[in-house]
Parts: C-alpha cells; sequence; structure tokens
C-alpha cells in the first residue's frame, strides 16, 4: 500500500442502542488493503442528502440531542420515539456507517488492471459508507471523472443525478409522455427540471411558495403551480391537461397532495376523453413516492376512476431494472454533463465533527429547500 | 325476424337530471333487427351486482329516494349529494340502460353461421343494459351455456367468475404466489375460496364478523382472519407468513384496511428477510382496490418500506390485457363449471319493477354479506 495512506482513519457511525436511543460518533477504523478489484479512496466531499437521514438519524428526535465528548470527538445521543425504535429492531446493537455518496482520490489499488488504471485519479463513488477518511471499494462503484474536475464537483453525481435520470426514463418505460413533481425546487427538483428542459420533456413543477416559484421560473420552468394558491386545483389541472402529465414524482409521501395530483390528473384526462363511464377515464394515473419529507398518513380520495396506482419508487430497484448496461449508459452522461445538467451546490461545508455539531443536525434535518451540506472528511 | 319477438319490450333506464335527482324508470322501447352478426335474446335472468350499482344509483341518496307512478311502471327519485353530482356531469340528461350480465334465450338471429348457430340456445350474455326484457347484442358477447342449463344458473357467469379468474391469472402474471382478499364472505369472496381450493393457490380470507368466519370455513377455507379480533394484525401477519401472500385485493377502498395489510405483509418479509435494510424488504407488497364498500378515504401510513403499491383494479382493462385468446379461456373454464367452482346464489327474485320498489333498493344498496337479488325480466 501506498506509504501516503495511514493505517487507520475516522469514520462517522449510527447506532441504535437498545435504551432506545441512537448515539452518533466518531471511530477510528483501520483502512483496509485493497482486493484484487478494489481501491482505497481519499474521501474528499460526501453529501449529507435527505436519502441518508433515515440511516443516519433513525428517526430519532433530533430536538432532544445532547452532545458529549471533546470537540474533535463529539458524541450526539438522542431518544428515539416508540415508533422508529420498532422500526429499528434489526439494528440495534450494530454500528452503521454512513454516506451514500462521495468523491475523492484514489490512493491505493488492487492487483487488477481496472484498479490500476485508477491510481491517483479523482473518482466519483456510491456504495455506502462514505462518512470516512477513506473507503475501500470495488472499482464498479467508482465513476471516474473527467481530468481536472474537483472532488467537490463529484461528490453528488450519483443519487441525485441517478434518481433524476431514472424519473425520466421511468417514464419512458412506462409509456407517459410527461411528469409532475412535488417538492420540485429542491436541490433535486431543479435538477430535474434542468434535466426535462434539455430534454424536451414536459415537466409541471409543484411547490408550496412563491419563492419557489420565482426561483424555478428563473430556471427556465414553463409550468409551476403552487399549492398555497387558492386556485390551485384548476391550475395544477389545466398544466397537467396542457402537458399530458400522467405520472408524478412526490417527495412529500404524507397528506392529501398525491390525491390531488391523481384527481386533478383525472380532471384532465376525462376532459379530453369526452363521453361519461362509470368508471372514470381509461388512462392510467400514476405516483410514486420516492421522499417522505411529511411523515404522516397518505390520505387517498379515489374520486378519479379505476385506472390509477401510487406506490414506493427507489434507485436502486429501478437500476436493478435497467441493469449493468443501463447503468453504464446514464453514469456516462452524468460524468459528461456534471457541471452543467447534473451540477450541484451546498449552503455549508463541515468536517466529519461538524457534521455532528447540534445545530448542523438541526439544520440538515428539517431539508428545508436550499440547504444543503457537503461533509469534507479531511478538515 | 320471428314471431315470438315483440315490436316493443320493456327497458329500466337511470337518468340523472340537472336538478340533482337521478330518476329511475321502466321504458317502453323498440326491440331491435339483430345485424348480420347479431342476435336477439330474450333475457330470462339478470343479477345485481355491487357493480351495478354506481351506474344505477349514481351516488345518490337512497333513503331519501320517493317513488310515484302505477305499480307495474314505478317511477323513483332520489337526491345526488353535491359530491356524486359533480362526478356525474357527463351523464346528465341522457338516460342509460343498467345490467353488466345476464342470460336467456336466443329468439332472432343476423345473418351470419355464428349468429343463426345460436338460434334457441340459452346463452349467457356480457356488455351491459341488461335489464331490459330482450337485448340485441354482438355473438362474441355470448357464451352458449351447456344443454339444459337453466337461465338463472348462467346470469351471473361474467362478473364475478371472471374477476375472481382475474385475481389469480394478475398474481401469476405479477409473479405473486398466494393472495389475501377482503369482504371475503361475499358472493364473489366464496366463489374466490372456491377457486382457489380448486386451483391449490394459497388465500388468506379477511372478514369483520364471527359468522363470516364461519360460512368460510365451513366451505372448506385454511387461513380466514377476522379484522375485529383484538389479535387481527398478529393473526394477519401469521396467515400472510404462511401463506407468502403478497398481492390482496380489497372491495372496501375506504378506511386502514388496505394499509394494515401492507403493514403485516412487510412484517412477514421482513421476519424471511432477516437482516436490516433502512428502505425496507425489497420483497414487492401489492393492494389492488377493486371495490368501494366503504367510500371514504384511504389511509396509507407508508410504514412498509418502499417496495410496494395501490391501485385501482378492473375487470375490462384486465381482459383486455389477456386478449381475446385468454379470454376465451376463461370464459370456457367458467361454462364448465358454472354448477360448481362459478355458481351464485340469490336471495331474492324480482321483477324489473319489483327492482325498483324502494324496500328492495334499500337494500341491495346496503350490499349486505349473503344478500344478493336477481332480476326476472320476464315476470
Amino acid at each position: 500500500m501506498s506509504a501516503e495512506v495511514p493505517a487507520t482513519a475516522l469514520q462517522l457511525l449510527s447506532l441504535v442502542k437498545a435504551d432506545q436511543t441512537v448515539q452518533l460518533f466518531l471511530d477510528t477504523v483501520e483502512v483496509p488493503e485493497p482486493g484484487p478489484g478494489e481501491v482505497v479512496v481519499r474521501v474528499e466531499a460526501s453529501p449529507i442528502n435527505p436519502s441518508d437521514l433515515g440511516l443516519l438519524l433513525a428517526g430519532a428526535d433530533v430536538t432532544a440531542a445532547v452532545s458529549g465528548g471533546p470537540a474533535d470527538r463529539p458524541v450526539v445521543t438522542a431518544p428515539l420515539p416508540d415508533a422508529a425504535m420498532r422500526a429499528m429492531t434489526a439494528r440495534v446493537g450494530i454500528p452503521m456507517p454512513v454516506g451514500n455518496e462521495g468523491a475523492g482520490t484514489v490512493v491505493a489499488a488492487g492487483s487488477s488492471a481496472a484498479a490500476r488504471a485508477l491510481l491517483g485519479k479523482t473518482v466519483a463513488l456510491a456504495g455506502g459508507g462514505m462518512y470516512a477518511q477513506y473507503r475501500c471499494l470495488d472499482t464498479s462503484l467508482c465513476l471516474e471523472l473527467p481530468e481536472g474536475t474537483p472532488a467537490v464537483d463529484g461528490a453528488s453525481s450519483f443519487v441525485n443525478p441517478m434518481t433524476v435520470l431514472g424519473m425520466v426514463e421511468t417514464m419512458r418505460m412506462e409509456n407517459h409522455q410527461a411528469l409532475a413533481h412535488t417538492a420540485a425546487a429542491s436541490n433535486l427538483g431543479q435538477m430535474l427540471n434542468r434535466l426535462c428542459i434539455k430534454d424536451q420533456v414536459p415537466l409541471v413543477n409543484i411547490v408550496r411558495r412563491d419563492e419557489q416559484e420565482q426561483l424555478l421560473r428563473s430556471a427556465g420552468a414553463t409550468y409551476v403551480c403552487n399549492s398555497a394558491s387558492p386556485a390551485f386545483l384548476d391550475e395544477l389541472t389545466a398544466a397537467l391537461t396542457a402537458t399530458g402529465a400522467t405520472l408524478a414524482f412526490d417527495a412529500i409521501g404524507g397528506g392529501k397532495l398525491a390525491s390531488q395530483i391523481l384527481t386533478c390528473m383525472e380532471a384532465a384526462a376525462s376532459a379530453v376523453a369526452g363521453s361519461y363511464s362509470r368508471y372514470g377515464s381509461a388512462v392510467h394515473k400514476q405516483v410514486y413516492i420516492y421522499g417522505s419529507l411529511d411523515r404522516g398518513p397518505t390520505e387517498l380520495t379515489r374520486n378519479y376512476g379505476m385506472a390509477w396506482g401510487i406506490g414506493g419508487w427507489l434507485l436502486t430497484p429501478f437500476l436493478q431494472k435497467i441493469g449493468l448496461d443501463g447503468m453504464i449508459r446514464l453514469r456516462r452522461r452524468v460524468a459528461a454533463e456534471l457541471t452543467t445538467t447534473f451540477a450541484s451546490s451546498y449552503t455549508d461545508q463541515v468536517s466529519l465533527a461538524g457534521a455532528l455539531q447540534l445545530d448542523a443536525i438541526a439544520a440538515y434535518s428539517r431539508q428545508a429547500t436550499g440547504s444543503k451540506y457537503l461533509i469534507i472528511p479531511s478538515r
């Protein structure tokens, strides 16, 4: 192994304990020797995505979190509500590495040609456990970034880019013509907006505040519906009629919005269909829930005929569906458009210890629009 | 046309009026000459299915129905709630024939060989407008019944038999191994129970009363879960674990039951899967809502990971999916097992005018388990 790789390094861990708390802390772990097809990457940047929070925080009540330990090794403890604890029984007592994606420099390589070819390169990473100073992983989980790309620019090249590409691919695979999207001013939503403009896919953006509407319109969005508008349902129906969108991706989950989207899709479909059918239109209307900004129950009024569906959508099963070829095709596109279509920006950069400051946890657990944290493990 | 076919005959019609009422009445209509591929059938029996009620009653408040007209030509008027009226705008002012299925004797035939071959035969019918003394329709909508089958035995040979066959076919097409079913003591539920026993498909029957549980157990059901039991969720989880059922058909629609089924399916899948996944099990869990005994909203708690779906299920799109060959195969099976697997029984037989008596409407609109009306149009 190269002399610049230390024997041990820091890693962030999340541990659910039998006393119904979660403990977040940094541990010193061994940096492994890479196997033949593996490389060791010095992680230089890793984002805190909404999809990391479930594993990191375990559904804990972060408003009741307390912090101990020295400043460079904080130990945060937060209580789990009963429902969260029931869902976490399988991970009690097992410290879990966290961090879906990141980017960094390959500092050691196994014996295979593929591994050795990456030595010294900047790569984007997927595969979990990225909130760490070093990560050893299979070369298939590394995406070589174009020469000269800083690691910060490649840190978010997997989750959000592959998710928005997955949404558009799902639209095509399931024979829809256009998309609707909720919480559309999020980092992911802005990226989807850029992708749809570039690929000429009509997109109905649904937001809940004026400034979010302005943000998307100034980014070139044609259809933006504000759920706070008194005429929201009429405006949404008009946008769905204009675009023909019969597929929506919903980041919110709880409440009535998913059902309202189906109601407005049915109104749009019936306006076209013309004659009465007791079972509603024959047009299939689909909402996929991919996030849970509102953890409350989803309420379906079912006033949209019988041709409708709602369900969970997750990146991993989608990638399994399109297979390795499909995944390579999408990742190549991400690499080529990393600083344009698939660019991410961050409001805060923190060290591993900084990610465990109580004020930082309070901020990123809110998942507020526009706020995004990036961990720089070397700090 | 044959001398035994009258020039005019009675038909039951349902008319939504602009004054926000529905009017149900009998009209004298012309019996048409059959086209080349058509036959005229004297309708001798036609059931009132739950799936007929939406078209017949238009969502009216039947507790406020009033009746006028002579005894043999009653005219029933009932008010529509606002929500029902909004859903019925496309049929205002258009008298709608009602009755999805029935059976009778072919009394006139068009010039094609297929039509002439049916002359004098007893046939089961699908295609709407069966609450009538005569019905002219294409031969493809007729199923010739085995020699000697009374029309009463063939009256319900389409909707319920094809629906239960459709449920089992859907299970196979979507790669599930077993089924769950709600309102399982209904006429349709009892039929599904017989079909699953015969085809060795594990079936979890969900009911809400002790006598319904007894009814199904005495009909040979292995798994019956009573939602009124204090241990219902544990019992349902155990039955879903034992059968491996990851697909449910739900006749109820509103409330929490569909979501509870998904929760218990996830508990069953997680018990097998073993290790923790932050996104829940990878096993896809599906509920199809095919009825709406509870018209209230469906409430989804989404505590079952991301691999789940819920949606509407309707016989017609299913039949389109399997194509003409598939449909013929299923209909042949229905004809062969019409008095065994696919037998229906009726608690009441009424004339066309009798179907418009207020007490009859009150009874069949309740959709109580075990109660089923058959219309005999010649009475």
